[in-house]
């Protein structure tokens, strides 16, 4: 039993104020608003529902850790990009989205008085799922070092290595690590990671990489799996998504891989909550990447275009940010962009709003206003630390071309609007 | 984080038995060996698989507590039901499968120092569920008063009003409730539920009543729901499965309605495990209900009809055990009937056999020797009790004709045999 208001209280409060004040232009939530998945998807969801011989298997219990042909396609993928063979039966488990993940790894592995590195800004559920196992999150702050004078990016945002360092100690059970990063869009380098592996190596600290992201990072960026490090794959559990990975998160189906020695533990977690995923949907997503597995190299490749496509509209909608006067941090992956806003304070009223912290003013201000929903910042941080966001929101650019021209028009319209006012 | 070894340990052993053993007839698991599920499944999934306006909705996340179709599909039948208006937002929630719903229901409301009376024998999931929420698990046990003298039934099997009065305390949270009952198939009665009511209004308990398996009950036995008693409604939590109702467990879908201030806690459990639901599966499952509930009362309902449908293969089945030698407890309701086997240990030699509990020896020597796979029922017993349940074994009659045919044949060939060599 776990009493979490806070976390109810910010997503589905966003949620209602997108029924109520219906925006325009909803850049909150993390998908495409159109069909960006792959072909295949549909193809090999036709298949398999039209296979009359599938019927008995499709629509009945699979294996509980994961239907046997998707953990082999796991098993096959990642032992080629991990670069080592992968047990399908004893080191993967197939999960309900990364959440779930997520949940059997932390659940899996925390118990009262053990510490979870946690890096700031979070995914809301690493503190809340350490809370619910009875651990105690450690914060670590990315800090803006303002590196790139010209044009912020993503890469600016850095840990400091002593508040790193001192983060760590006998009591540190689990090291989170989210690469690339939600919501700032940071890819971790090989140097930042090395550092991370060396502190977890030393304090014999287990590694949650949730690298649900792993597709989405621009060039010249390079996703570095965690596991890959030297001496990584033996307190490494990594996270993965195929909603993520073929743009369709309506899969909810994700999973983690690890030594078994680490897995038993996610592997109990799981069968004490779901039990067992959606048989139909594990058996598309075998298909899915055994597709991809094979056209890896290729140019028909979809998880090695994905970013490619996306580019565009990060570049397109971080100029429209910065035309409009906002500062946003480019990011080297995922598709959200975190951008400050607080250059722009002086031309909002958020006397009517009556939140406690200042970015969930200026986004509520934004939906009612200009209709433009975008996520505030302060809420990815723990509560003592609201602050470090408080002048940022996240958007997410994963949109059709017309939803992000109406996001141009809407603050282009304001932009010509407040010149005048002001 | 929570240990709970034994629980790996008899499910997977079972599995792995089946695989190595390949037994002719598999009797183990819970669902049918056919595509046992009305039409209207299949037909709905080529329905929106097939709509290209559904694209971009049916691949992306739904709404986290339920896709809104579904949780209305789920308001309008149980409002029908139950007899009073069950609001779709904040008395409903959808999971993945019944044992998420249980999982909400149980870590959303317990906590360390909380007991919860659990019914022996017990669906495994309730124990390890309570023990990993923190709280006390306390048993009551149905106890066999062999009332039938000619033929024994589920409903023999009973609790002591005394026993179960004194199992509740001012420390008791939860009490679980499972009917029709698995492994026994017993079918609670108006008079039983009312005690349990009765107690749970005395002790401020709430009541988790998980009826998954509502449509599966034999006439004259009638499904009685927990919220329909007076007063209870306010202190029940329902569970229901689109698997089990269905009879396509591979939906792995389910579902749990209750007054929003008991269904809060299980809003807040969800949302820290998995998050939301499969979208695809939620809006076909939303139209298999919506269809459903415009054929109550009529002789197209494939709910009203399915225990009427699964009667026939229950009492051959039964005979079949019967004349083999087992003293079956004939089920009202569910598909797995509970049988006496200790009656033929004079036929099997279980010295090689080097289980702790006698019915795992003698499901083992079956599968090896018989090739007829079942459960032992021990496990659905507490630590403690094992010895109740060391005479039983548990079937699964929801297979095809010729599956039970074949348990028929080894069974017969069994008896011919042994007639023999006795």
């Amino acid at each position: 039993m776990c009493d979490l208001k806070y976390l109810e209280i910010s997503r589905m409060e966003y949620r209602q104020l997108a029924l109520e004040y219906k925006p325009e232009c909803d850049l909150s939530s993390g998908f495409p608003d159109f069909p960006a998945f792959p072909d295949h998807l549909k193809k090999y969801v036709a298949e398999v529902t039209n296979d009359k011989d599938l019927d008995h298997v499709l629509y009945q219990y699979t294996r509980g850790y994961g239907h046997p042909r998707l953990v082999n396609a796991i098993s096959k993928l990642y032992s080629k990009l991990v670069g080592r063979h992968i047990q399908p039966m004893s080191e993967v488990l197939v999960t309900i989205g990364g959440c779930e993940a997520l949940y059997c790894a932390i659940n899996g592995h925390v118990g009262p008085g053990d510490e979870v590195i946690i890096i700031e800004p979070f995914f809301d559920c690493y503190e809340s799922m350490t809370i619910c196992a009875g651990g105690t999150p450690v914060f670590v702050p990315l800090r803006n070092k303002g590196m790139s004078s010209d044009c912020a990016s993503s890469r600016d945002w850095v840990l400091d290595p002593d508040e790193l360092t001192r983060a760590f100690s006998n009591k540190t059970k689990l090291f989170i690590l989210n690469t690339p990063h939600n919501p700032l869009g940071k890819v971790f380098t090989f140097e930042e990671l090395h550092l991370i592996a060396r502190l977890c190596k030393k304090y014999n600290v287990i590694c949650v990489s949730d690298e649900v992201y792993e597709w989405l990072v621009y060039k010249p960026a390079r996703h570095i799996r965690m596991a890959t490090l030297p001496g990584m794959w033996e307190r490494t559990i990594t996270i993965g998504s195929a909603g993520k990975t073929f743009s369709a998160t309506g899969l909810k189906l994700g999973w983690a891989f690890s030594p078994a020695k680490l897995m038993k533990n996610l592997f109990i977690a799981h069968q004490n909550s779901v039990r067992c995923g959606v048989t139909l949907i594990q058996e598309v997503t075998a298909r899915c990447l055994e597709h991809e597995t094979s056209l890896l190299g290729t140019s028909d490749s979809y998880l090695e275009n994905l970013s490619a496509g996306l580019q565009p509209k990060r570049d397109y909608f971080c100029r429209v940010l910065t035309d409009a006067g906002f500062n946003p941090s480019i990011p080297e992956g995922g598709y959200f962009v975190f951008s400050k806003w607080s250059n722009l304070a002086h031309k909002v009223n958020l006397s009517s709003e009556k939140d406690a912290y200042i970015d969930f003013k200026f986004t509520k201000w934004m939906t009612k206003n200009l209709k433009l929903h975008g996520i505030p910042v302060s809420c990815f941080y723990r509560e003592q630390n609201r602050s470090l966001g408080e002048n940022y929101v996240r958007y997410c650019y994963f949109k059709r071309e017309e939803t992000l021209a109406k996001a141009e028009a809407i603050l282009t319209n304001w932009s010509g609007r407040s010149l005048t006012e002001t």
